[in-house]
């Protein structure tokens, strides 16, 4: 039984938690306003509104590839659906896709993709640089060590090549499976047996950092289990510079849950690295049944998204994104598919294939852009000075007239400067 | 249906592969024979007689600690027995048992102990320096700086204080599960949460390399999953010196058959490191029920030797001994239990409660003792020189009635003086 006291304290302490819950995400500090002389602005009514979040908020960015290359109009809904909401996209630079003849990458449209994303806002995310699958099929007909140094060449070429548009890669994806990867012959399952798991992560990583010391490299599994866990702790004890763990969730099979979300948060913070969410997938329609065990070998024509299953989908969205968000170490995540009906046809989006927003669009929308989102107005004391609670990101400082640009995203002093 | 000449085709092929699968423990040269004035010995009769094994044929050594200290009959019989077949002792460092009050090892019992099998040519183990189970209490009473700091200095204590006496060791055992360890809290888990465990198997195996850079250095687990194969490759990409992978092999639940041996064999080849098969048991009696995860779980108060078990022991002793010794890896087999009733009270020894030898026991004095044993005469040619071929190990030569000592180990030449 709950007494009323207990009520009103549960709720309360709730409430604290809530509130402190996203305390990682935010800036509380005391700014100072001056104007371009460096007068303090006192007693000033100073309008503080986010533009952008620091946090990556991201999806699948492949829609823009025929969005910027072709123009077409059911894209232009799309993708401005897209950018509504999102900050951060990913694209494929699948080496079996991205140099189908050797010595013939597409790089323009991937070039133009991606400066129109950055023109637009939107951090944007090469994804991978070495992966079993998805290979060039050409790289068999190398010995083991011609095979590592097209890899290498490989990473120098994008990671050089795209320096300042893309800044941020998945440099090796689903290592822990990859030297033990037995459904066809490939070239990168030949090098990874060879070098060993983390003999090949350090190159690969070595290289990326050499032509991009700036960049974010990330390592991306599918495992979440202990393997990815002792493969992080030797690749970082044997120096290999990665920025951010990458951990995929794409959940077909029904919604991780809380707690697991939570031990797996939990497993992972302890190497203190910044956390990516970067491949989430949580679907509006029938579950994919449980005894699959490679997701892609179910091969359905038919996979509907349903009333029931959007309104599911909408609230694993929010208490998944929630628990995400909250966490200190977690600095990103990207749902994979926007639109439904793209990968395994699944009813994966936050649209529908006929680009309606789905319940789960909003959902995050309102997240994102309306609870997570700071639109306010501060008074300045007589020395120019301010409280800031804000969420991190940039911010137009306006104060009646004139305006400017912050960004706030840690708790240094910080003095802004208007007119 | 098998024809004649497939038949002869086929046992003539079984006989050579058995004929080639010892090649990498023998050695196969030109050996010059002279006599002390550097003069050949030409067409001369000389005897090569094997005194020792290069390989490490091991068992657990704890009895002799008791015959050591003790001196009383019944160990003296147990003892000679074990003597008669082994060459390589595992002795026991349990934190807890050696170091029951802080300050207070029990250094001299040990150090005699070891000094006695050295002296009847035994190479000697300790097991293990770092390990969450059996580890002192009176460490939790200190934060994890200063259990790190007292687990470096009993290494040091340990690895200098028998340099010379002990130079193998189990540095770590069972890194896999010590951090998520979670039957009790213990020091080492706590240190191995906070550093991670290539971390910490770095900092053990560094101490331990710094205080005996001759020794034999081995990580030990009984997990053989691909758990451990990251967690090895981590390791040796991050620089940790291990000398030799430590596999357990304690089948209380059953024979793992050739296949599984086979497999395991596969795979932890890949890093081309001496393999130490450490902890053996093959039982004689009822198979413990698969549904028991942690053998330490399975408290039965009689646990009989059998008849037929111990006909079924023999054979699977025979089948894993040969399977190991001839893998080029291979360098050391120890079986954990020389008498039964030891660990679990099983049935697990080469010998019953009694002292008396089981078939196993003979079965294997026959493999190490005869089939793979040299014991044969050469004659030398005009220049002095024998074709040898001979198990790797120590050798009396010897030439009507003078005899000298001599190691066979590897192919490089080599001359013997004889007198």
């Amino acid at each position: 039984m709950i007494r009323d006291h207990d009520r009103i304290y549960t709720d309360r302490g709730h409430e604290r938690r809530r509130i402190m819950e996203y305390n990682s995400k935010k800036v509380k500090k005391r700014v100072r306003f001056t104007d371009g002389a460096g007068n303090a602005l006192s007693g000033c009514n100073i309008g503080i509104k986010q533009t952008e979040h620091a946090f990556l908020f991201g999806c699948g960015g492949f829609d823009f590839i025929k969005y910027v290359m072709e123009g077409e109009d059911e894209y232009k809904q799309l993708t401005d659906s897209w950018l509504d909401v999102f900050n951060y996209a990913t694209l494929p630079f699948y080496w079996g896709n991205y140099e189908t003849e050797e010595g013939k990458p597409e790089k323009e449209k991937l070039l133009k993709t991606a400066q129109y994303l950055k023109d637009k806002g939107v951090k944007v995310k090469g994804h991978p640089l070495c992966w079993h699958t998805a290979c060039a099929d050409w790289l068999m007909k190398y010995d083991n060590a011609v095979i590592m140094e097209k890899q290498l060449e490989r990473i120098d070429r994008e990671v050089t090549g795209f320096k300042g548009v893309i800044d941020i890669w998945d440099v090796i994806n689903e290592v822990v499976i990859m030297p033990i990867f037995d459904k066809y012959d490939n070239a990168i399952t030949r090098i990874c047996k060879e070098k060993g798991r983390v003999g090949l992560v350090k190159e690969v990583f070595d290289k990326a950092h050499e032509c991009n010391p700036e960049a974010t490299l990330l390592i991306n599994d599918f495992n979440t289990s202990i393997n990815y866990e002792i493969l992080i702790d030797g690749c970082l004890n044997a120096g290999v510079p990665i920025s951010a763990i990458g951990i995929q969730s794409h959940q077909h099979q029904g919604y991780w849950g809380r707690e697991k979300l939570e031990e797996v948060l939990d497993r992972y913070s302890h190497f203190g690295l910044p956390i990516h969410f970067t491949e989430n997938t949580l679907i509006s329609g029938e579950i994919m049944p449980g005894h699959i065990v490679d997701l892609n070998d179910w091969q359905v024509d038919e996979w509907p998204s349903t009333p029931e299953g959007e309104a599911r989908q909408a609230k694993e969205v929010e208490e998944m994104y929630r628990i995400l968000f909250a966490h200190p170490l977690v600095e990103a995540i990207t749902t994979w598919d926007f639109r439904d009906g793209a990968w395994l046809n699944a009813p994966s989006g936050f649209v529908r294939k006929d680009n309606s927003r789905k319940p789960s669009y909003e959902m995050l929308k309102k997240l994102i852009k309306e609870e997570w989102w700071t639109d306010t107005t501060v008074k300045t004391d007589a020395d120019g000075y301010a409280e800031i609670d804000a969420f991190k990101g940039d911010y137009r400082i306006v104060l009646n007239d004139t305006e400017t640009e912050a960004e706030f995203v840690d708790d240094n002093e910080q003095t802004v400067v208007l007119g």
